[in-house]
């Protein structure tokens, strides 16, 4: 697999180095970090994230004004340190205390944790959110495996928000709790990615096959069949989303129509206007929208969709609040 | 190839349809026509632009606030027609002129360059911009080929910026034509794309070649050879377009690093940080930078590099000003 890298070791040092570049007036890099922090550092409670790199152009994307105060970026599919972790707490705390989004993998829970229980040892105020929007089923359990995914960009954007306009930390809590129940994500492969420097593709699919239910890091989904028209697969995915709901006419939701990596953003308008067709028949009001690559798996082409249902018409207001953050 | 389109022969519409549901709040697609309106219209020179789709998110993705009034959107990789241009000059012109931006492709330049002449003869005050930043090399007879790439984005951006600030339409047309001779873009395919519908790919290369020099539509490039290291495709690109120009130390650049369709932001982020390398040993003062995919060739996989020497602080502000554009 062709790729424009450098040595497979490099990676990640020269893609932070890279985005502290293209983006110097919003980030900045702690040198010898995976930590990018937000220039504008506002008096409120910090917002965080992050988690192995790969997703581009989460987690970094997502920093900025009325976003992110920092993300904190490991090796590819691996998350940060918790000595990272605890580092970015100490510089991004205001004494208001810090917030921690994650994404709900063992081992970013495992790293988060640790490190919220050593800086609140250290005397800050922690809290987190776990994420767990991914509504596949394992196809050997039949479990829903509630993986956090793509619709971890709602909660950044909605989290952030809330905080910018001076919510406490407990507050933001229940916030998060609140949105994360209403957040359901499902996603499929078209074709599987590759990690940098190897040449075999992380798991094998057919020459016509596609896999529902894949994950953001190669994972397996619960289902390859043949490749059919977007509209039967944004039909596939509508339903499963909407068994997670009692929707009804007049239910209002947030769609995060988001690319994998190697999905063109030709495809990815056609998939979207099928999505539309389709809610148009059902009723559903759709009070906000994003298309494009936001959580991705390197060059995995594939789509997800993300349902989320509005319960407040603030979490709107956090939705459509304007942020320097170069992802979103 | 897998793609995620219903039949090929819907994909134009439904892409459009996709964009006009995806960016409501700022376009508005005409309907049964490849237009794509500004819902923003300021009493000023319309600018507009367009040409086939499969670069996406050119055009559409400049039309907006501060930006283009319009695209006009052909077929995949063939111009608008004729009559949709001068329907789109007559649904913009407010009465100061339409300047039309076109890139340097034989059949995009007799329709716009027809379209303008009728338009004229209905009482339209029309000029045009040609864009050919293209400084690769035809193979076969060592000329210089000068289609137009992705450079055009600038050209987009300055001189909507331009004619937001209340140039006319002459003025315009003279600073267009300044800033098109100071732009060079030189870009490297590393895999073909493939048209939706077809499974052949555009062009063939090795399972580890590159292509430096391909156009954005599949055309061959000057030279294929084995890929290397990010840091030497990054230096081949950089001083073919150093020739372009007599650079010193303190000459000041703006650079547009332009994924094909096909490249993870991982992989531009990484190429983008050995050219703020490699121009920095050179003393080149980057002035502005732009990093992402702007010009895209279906999925072709390979990065174009645009320099623009600023010739005039205010090109530097029309660059910076904010806009709505979605692609920008």
């Amino acid at each position: 697999m062709k790729k424009i890298i450098n040595r497979s070791t490099d990676v990640v040092t020269q893609l932070l180095n890279g985005i502290n570049f293209a983006y110097a007036d919003i980030l900045e890099r702690v040198p010898k970090t995976g930590i990018i922090l937000s220039k504008v550092q506002p008096q409120a409670v910090a917002v965080i994230s992050g988690g192995g790199t790969g997703h581009e152009p989460a987690h970094s994307g997502y920093v900025g004004e009325n976003m992110l105060a920092a993300s904190i970026n490991g090796p590819i599919f691996i998350p940060p340190t918790v000595a990272e972790i605890v580092q970015t707490i100490q510089l991004v705390d205001k004494g208001q205390g810090v917030l921690l989004i994650v994404k709900n993998f063992e081992a970013d829970v495992t790293n988060f944790l640790a490190a919220e229980k050593l800086a609140q040892g250290a005397g800050h105020q922690v809290a987190h959110i776990i994420v767990n929007d991914d509504c596949s089923i394992d196809k050997e359990t039949f479990k829903k495996r509630r993986r956090g995914v793509a619709g971890t960009v709602f909660v950044h954007k909605i989290l952030s928000g809330a905080a910018a306009a001076g919510q406490t930390l407990k507050e933001l809590t229940l916030l998060g709790e609140q949105v994360v129940m209403s957040l359901n994500t499902l996603g499929l492969a078209v074709a599987p990615g590759t990690l940098p420097g190897e040449s075999a593709p992380q798991f094998q699919l057919g020459e016509s096959e596609i896999s529902f239910g894949i994950g953001i890091h190669g994972e397996a989904g619960y289902r390859e069949e043949p490749i059919s028209h977007s509209e039967k697969l944004a039909n596939e995915l509508i339903n499963k989303l909407k068994s997670q709901y009692q929707l009804k006419q007049g239910s209002q939701l947030a769609l995060l129509i988001n690319g994998l990596g190697g999905t063109t953003a030709l495809e990815l308008m056609i998939f979207a206007n099928d999505v539309r067709r389709l809610l148009e028949l059902d009723g559903i009001d759709v009070q906000f929208k994003k298309v494009g690559n936001f959580m991705t798996s390197l060059n995995m082409a594939g789509v997800s969709l993300t349902f989320l249902e509005i319960k407040d018409p603030q979490w709107l207001t956090y939705l459509q609040l304007p942020v320097s953050a170069y992802g979103w």
